[in-house]
């Protein structure tokens, strides 16, 4: 069994283990995974989060299990509702399982296309990138949401490294502050130059000329083109449109839902009124928490895959 | 003296005091207001905020002043730098002295007229509100930010009020919570249903139809019509013009401001990094904290003042 190791999940000496992204970046405390009910478990509760990551990590945890691999595969499928990628993961893994396949295997390779994917999407919307942009981003999608070096943010880092001075501009990213928790970390890591400002500064930013690209992941992608990914993605589209900003969607190809014509059909997982309330609302405050919207393909100027540009 | 008694500001007795907002909801303490300095320091860590609020608090901390009252008055006219209405309430209070008026006859003035222009510009602006509608709100433009009903809240208020079925989406209002802790808050206290979202989720919610109108208050407008508020408005502003959902400002006229000539002109107070990164984000990251925003007259579709349309 090879070792693995990635930001945010791990395997040596052939324990599973993922970071839990609850309690970034004040504490790095690493999880077992002593069965799929705990990856299961780990991933609603959003300490295993990122679409391309919580694919590899069910497929990691359903590799260790040992009976009912059918069953187990289809409730690791249902941890969550609009990423496909988890979908895609299981799919592939039920049917490995079908054709008699090494599972251990079949998961190792489905990290390791992750690592892959995420070098090759990051090189490819990095060219997009210009010296001296400033870059304005939404959640996490680096190190943390992949096993590799991200998607969106997979691509500024390529962009930085190859010494391209940009500055990136870090939505916070209401309820759950992916990007100030996540982003902000990670780019403290990697010593990209950025700014945190809260979701609702972005229009701003943008009408002051210091936006030159918005740039996210996705969660799903419809045949369509319309991309679900963390809510205040729609909104971020819609000002880059009105600013003439260059919006650019970046993710792998496994984030395509052939099965999915429009963004209108993608599910949007509504979570509890707690996250939005945050301990500051009056505790009666009723709340409307979708984790997702929708964007439709015409706010979309670029939806860079691997192996395709659309 | 007479006695004044309004949501968040009070003097019984001769003793003026002031509601703590930066406690809300969840802790009602009064402050109390010894001398102008204790006044400006509410203002200045918003524990008194609301630009028709800071007017009249001002106004009358300065009539309970002795000596020195020239100084005292621009002191407490700096306290704050975007919002005209305390600009234009210490100008006020200093033609009086000038004119040898008695200060505590024209701060008390001050206060009786907000609560006339609360009522009379909620009464012109709730006729634009109609039954079954979805208003979205940002910020806190109500009891608390004024001594009346409100401004943008006050209209909402009055339509609730006089019978109309309305539903109130209110936006948290990153960084500072106005919305989710003072807004929800005065919401539940008249029993007008609510919901409370997330700021970037508002484009989501005007996308499936749910927002008839969204209606916010303002701090300073300029001569053009172009408007400043709290951070976030312009935003909601792009996004309903690109839905096509009205969009109304409710503000008394003395927040028209005759020696700006547009929103270019208007000083935008930067806070610290502290409130956006609220304890969650890594201690080490820059940010950049606007209080408010300015949104250009042409994606506003109506300005109502207590005695004006625009």
């Amino acid at each position: 069994m090879k070792n693995l190791d990635s930001l945010s999940l791990r395997r040596l000496n052939g324990k599973l283990e993922v970071l839990d992204q609850t309690l970034l970046p004040h504490e790095e405390r690493w999880l077992g995974v002593p069965d799929h009910q705990a990856m299961i478990s780990h991933i609603k509760r959003l300490a295993v989060r990122g679409a391309p990551l919580i694919g590899v990590a069910a497929a990691l945890a359903l590799a260790q299990e040992k009976g009912d691999l059918r069953r187990k595969a289809l409730e690791l499928r249902e941890s969550r509702p609009t990423a496909v990628n988890l979908m895609n993961a299981m799919d592939r893994m039920l049917a490995a399982l079908e054709a008699g396949r090494d599972l251990q295997a079949e998961a190792e390779a489905i990290f390791f296309e992750d690592v892959d994917l995420c070098r090759r999407m990051g090189e490819r919307a990095a060219e997009f990138l210009n010296d001296g942009d400033g870059i304005l981003t939404h959640c996490n999608t680096g190190g943390l949401a992949t096993v590799g070096i991200g998607t969106a943010l997979g691509a500024i880092r390529v962009a930085h490294e190859s010494g391209k001075k940009i500055h990136v501009y870090v939505d916070e990213t209401r309820p759950l502050l992916q990007g100030a928790r996540l982003t902000a970390w990670e780019l403290g890591r990697l010593g990209v130059p950025f700014t945190l400002i809260c979701d609702n500064m972005a229009a701003s930013l943008m009408s002051k000329g210091k936006v030159q690209h918005c740039i996210v992941g996705a969660d799903r992608i419809a045949v369509n083109g319309d991309v679900a990914n963390k809510i205040g993605t729609y909104s971020l589209a819609v000002n880059a449109h009105f600013h003439k900003v260059p919006f650019m969607v970046v993710a792998p190809s496994t984030t395509l839902d052939p099965d999915c014509s429009s963004g209108e059909n993608i599910p949007i997982e509504e979570r509890g009124a707690e996250e939005v309330r945050a301990g500051r609302a009056p505790q009666s405050a009723g709340t409307w928490n979708p984790a997702f919207d929708v964007t439709p393909r015409a706010l979309i100027g670029r939806i860079v895959l691997e192996d395709r540009l659309f």
